[in-house]
């Protein structure tokens, strides 16, 4: 199952200032399956260096720029050189490193949404195909033990053929205008040059997107989105409310918000079929409820052994002793390992190392994100996807 | 603050195997302030008698119809006949026996949505100021104390100026077709001729879209509808999402399902403001969350000193002592008991008695059925209210 | 199952200013079985008017002791003279109305503790026997609908043998020294004039055991207790923690506390078996938790029909529209009047009628506080009940 | 802050099949601050082999015993031999290893409880004051966030003079007898060779009971034990409940459990003092409930900018992103991790980095087993610690 050796990880991106690098690097750490041996953490070169240098990597390795880095660690030795690029910068810097690292022979961990636009994501989809190099996206929230319960639950039809989904994703943190301060996290993500045409949907409402085509195994086929600008002076969406149509006749709504004062990264989402239902809320992330029409609902723990083993996979310890955002998070980088050494092996990947997001889900974010923007300035109420 | 007798209630269906009238019984014995005196408690004039006799009524005071009733009552001494009828037959014999009763001196307490129609409904706002008659709407969920709070919050203005508004109604009952057993609560709230032109949204749509109003003050200007029938060979709809426009740029979503499997009840309704939110679930009715944008969230508790005068005059308890959905529903009927009292004694009511729900609340939520199957229907984005 | 008229009960006690007298009132009146005819509702004369005044009650069925009530009730035609007498008064003056109201004919429903000591209880029982009165004690906490699905579920033996019982019931309310203000409920339960020789033990101490007993149909064999006076000047004990020992072996343990600062009312049990455990806590009352040791927790939810049908009698409404403590109340008031109604019919009363606490519990309740009382002052560790 | 490189572990005990040898290394590795350089993983020189190969350790790295690794890891240069020793061996290998470890220059974490024996506690007191080690004793629970808030928030007085203190443990995996199978979790600590006089108390009891003299700040002076064996054939008890008395006249229960069929890890601590309360639940551990006397009470959550910074130091990511087990776990390792680079650089360690549990913690948890077990076998009801 494994290689005799760790993976080794450079970053572009993540410097000591930013919040999903840290992220990043204690969910590949955190399974002892990856080392992080160079970086290429900011645009600027001295905060690159100081970010090598509190993370203890040689000098050598801190790079000033994701080109050099790339350029670079390509000549090393094989048993030196990084084996995978983490990519955790603004969204307008996804594709550029991505591109290069896998033309370079890296393969890519690529933080969501997948790229800037989507023609970017469909460009880069073809550079995936060309090169061959693994591509994982981290879209965190489906590395949870009971989302893949759910998914494995409903993949069974025990609740029966699907017929409503909801999805929520209430954050709170762009309640006041914060851009103008000093708040790196605020700035670039309302930042049209940096996020792209849109803030909200783009930011979270493709987390919740992806979830629910994740959980359900269906595809949404057209919206009907109303997005606001909340806060005076902003410049992007911070809140949307959405209507969905699947494939199948199923039905839903999704709503995302940034404005939703007090509450902190409330994602939750509710599937009904004709016998039962499901519903999780990230941040009770231990539990999944599933309902019935007949019976006592039954409240799924994970760590338990009566899961699935996709989600029996997703968890380090027993029932009761939580796992939370940081495992989802490495569950994603364990699972794109374990594929990466299985490859580097020889040998095939199991079904459940497999389960991680690739560029579909990455496209399919896009084509959501621009359609939500498409829909909302339409006076038409459905919009295809 | 009380006269020296009881109020007299008489009642218009509630016989036996009907679910709302027992209801409206329990709710106007609850407080001691009312009495059943009469009744015509079914069409058919058997199944009225059974039903007054099983209630301990004289054979005398158990009518044969509506008619018979009113205009009999009539003609009793003054210290003897009803003073109010409570109607609580399907929509569609809403209308005549508020009309009758009003137009022969009796004052009217009425189970929503308040008529058929909404023309109906404007032509019984014409006999409510002709015959100057009390009415009363018994849209129970604005009767629960922590919703009252809520309101008063919110006038407050402690959260800041609302900008979101998200409220959901799922319940699981109508998951199956039920239609076609002697399951007569599903069958009259699936048929048209009955229950008017919607069944989920008429049904229960309408209560959401109260409480919103009611908690937040708002008026709702604009929506835009997708209604659903999820279950083969139902007529009506069975479940719909509305994306919602309030007046002062507020946006919003209701959703409402009566195919949610596994949901029993489960309204909740979310409000955002600047500086913090609030948030209520039927279920834990008990509770109210308050959260803050930059404090910890508090859970303001039913039946503590801390409250408003129109929350704490609805529990009965102290802290702890849960009540729930029939002290809601005596929680109107002992306010309309208290105005009318005041009225007969010719003394004014305390503003938190006059907190029950009216013509005009029933007027609104005739106009959001038509408006949600109007913009349903529509290829528009966007139907005005 | 009826009889052709309400049940007519006398309240002795419950002047407009007590809590728990209008707790009686209230359950008595919701399912229409019981009106309220006469009452001795103050041993202060003027006020037992005024509170008769306030329940629209003639003045000459307002008494001025509950002597002079029982005794001219006597003398009153049978077809208007009460049935039963409901005794509300603090702990020192059960036994004497309630003896002399049985010794005339009259049933009784009395609230808990039975009585000041367990001799009086012990005595009581013989009146009740010699009479043949029918005699109900109101240990309100039994009368929720989902304790008696714990009863059931746990007689089945479905979660196997019993082995652990945990009871607590932490309040909050007697934190602060509230006995020399003008605060009735505290003055009288925290002196031993009135209230006996146990405070919070006999107030809620008295409660949880009950339930536990109920619950489990074990019966506690052994305790050792700790009591504590934890407010300055206070004279009985306001919190208490107890070893359990229970026949065959079982163990658990209990505390009830009135100083436990925030805390409202918050009963909870839990009984784990050889292979699952049920918890209910009240403040939560509409939830029955069913633990299973290799299976998914299940939800058991009030008003569903998968319960038993001592359960399923205790609810009013569907699954979903919460019930609470005024209802459990009512549940036991309906209880004992429906197994008076049979006895006055000369029929049998069904199994689930008569579900309802007496003087068996009544004396288990007082030997209890007896012996814990006993207990906390012994230097040895276990003391026999 | 830091040292310019990581700090170098090595492990004995932990092989492949162990439970928390693994959780130890993921709370080391997550925050990079350190690595495993080595081990002795098993008293079995293959499995220690295997251990080591599958943790891509070198061969000359992996040693056949405890001895072996500490003295040939001694002989290394200083750049390249271990730092500190990790010790996560059954509890009759704790003293042993890290007695030998002190002795020959290493600094020594410890899983708990410290030793077999008090006798042994004291002993190693006595090696790492003569040593000088740092000495680190890994009580999970006190690395909790919120428990570190609790701890900060009853030392400022806000919830006053503190009164009763509540905490208990319950779980369910011993609920059926495990010693018999292969599973070496239930195996050693059954087994009283190599769990020690306690089987119940000494693994999970010690938690509870750090846990309350850690979050009140005050010492446990006496106690009254019931223990019991309640699945036949174990040798240890498996189930206790415990009346505490503290110093300052404070009291409070403990009971802790491994055969509560259905629960998992449900670790949860009450304190209330004149004032308000605190309530926290390990199975929802980003929360800690805030209770007052005359206020709503206030929900705490890990992340947020209002906690102490011993709390904000615990945290990773923002509000909402759950943290867990691991993460508490790793922040003992961390703060360890902190104080000892301090150390080897000269400087001082800040409080917060110096808010582990040590030797103290050890000694007391000890005192606790033997206390507990001699009260047990008392018919005395008191037994000072």
């Amino acid at each position: 199952m494994t290689i005799a050796r760790k993976l080794r990880m450079g970053m572009v991106g993540g410097s000591l200032d930013a919040f999903i690098g840290a992220v990043h690097r204690m969910a590949a750490w955190l399974d002892g399956e990856i080392e992080l041996v160079c970086g290429a953490f900011s645009s600027s070169a001295d905060k690159s260096k100081q970010t090598g240098a509190a993370l203890r990597l040689p000098p050598i390795r801190t790079y000033a720029s994701y080109e050099e880095m790339i350029l670079t660690e390509k000549t090393l030795p094989e048993d030196q050189r990084m084996d995978f690029v983490s990519i955790v910068t603004p969204n307008h810097m996804h594709f550029g490193p991505a591109k290069l690292a896998m033309e370079n022979g890296f393969h890519v961990v690529l933080d969501k949404p997948v790229t800037f636009s989507l023609a970017e994501a469909l460009e880069l989809k073809q550079v995936i195909e060309k090169t061959g190099a693994l591509f994982c996206l981290t879209h965190t929230y489906t590395g949870y033990p009971m989302i893949k319960e759910a998914k494995q639950l409903l993949a069974t039809g025990k609740i029966g053929k699907i017929r409503k989904v909801y999805v929520e994703y209430p954050q709170g943190w762009l309640t006041e205008f914060r851009e103008g301060s000093n708040y790196k996290q605020a700035a670039w993500r309302t930042d049209p040059k940096r996020s792209g045409i849109s803030g909200c949907m783009g930011d979270i409402g493709t987390h919740a997107f992806n979830m629910v085509e994740y959980v359900t195994g269906l595809k949404v086929e057209a919206i009907c989105a109303d997005l606001q600008i909340t806060v005076p002076g902003r410049l992007l969406d911070d809140d949307g409310s959405v209507l969905l149509r699947f494939e199948n006749g199923v039905s839903g709504n999704l709503f995302a918000t940034q404005v939703a004062a007090g509450e902190e990264n409330n994602l939750k989402i509710r599937v009904y079929g004709e016998k039962g239902g499901i519903e999780w809320q990230q941040e009770d992330a231990n539990t999944l409820m599933v309902k019935w029409l007949h019976e006592p609902a039954q409240v799924y723990r994970a760590g338990t052994p009566y899961l699935s083993s996709f989600a029996r996979m997703g968890t380090r310890t027993p029932p009761g002793h939580p796992e939370g955002y940081l495992e989802a998070f490495a569950n994603i980088y364990r699972n794109f390992a374990f594929t990466l050494q299985a490859r580097m092996n020889g040998t095939d990947a199991k079904p459940e190392w497999l389960d991680f997001p690739g560029i579909e889900e990455g496209i399919r974010g896009m084509l959501f994100v621009e359609k939500v923007v498409e829909s909302n300035a339409s006076e038409q109420k459905w919009t295809k996807l």
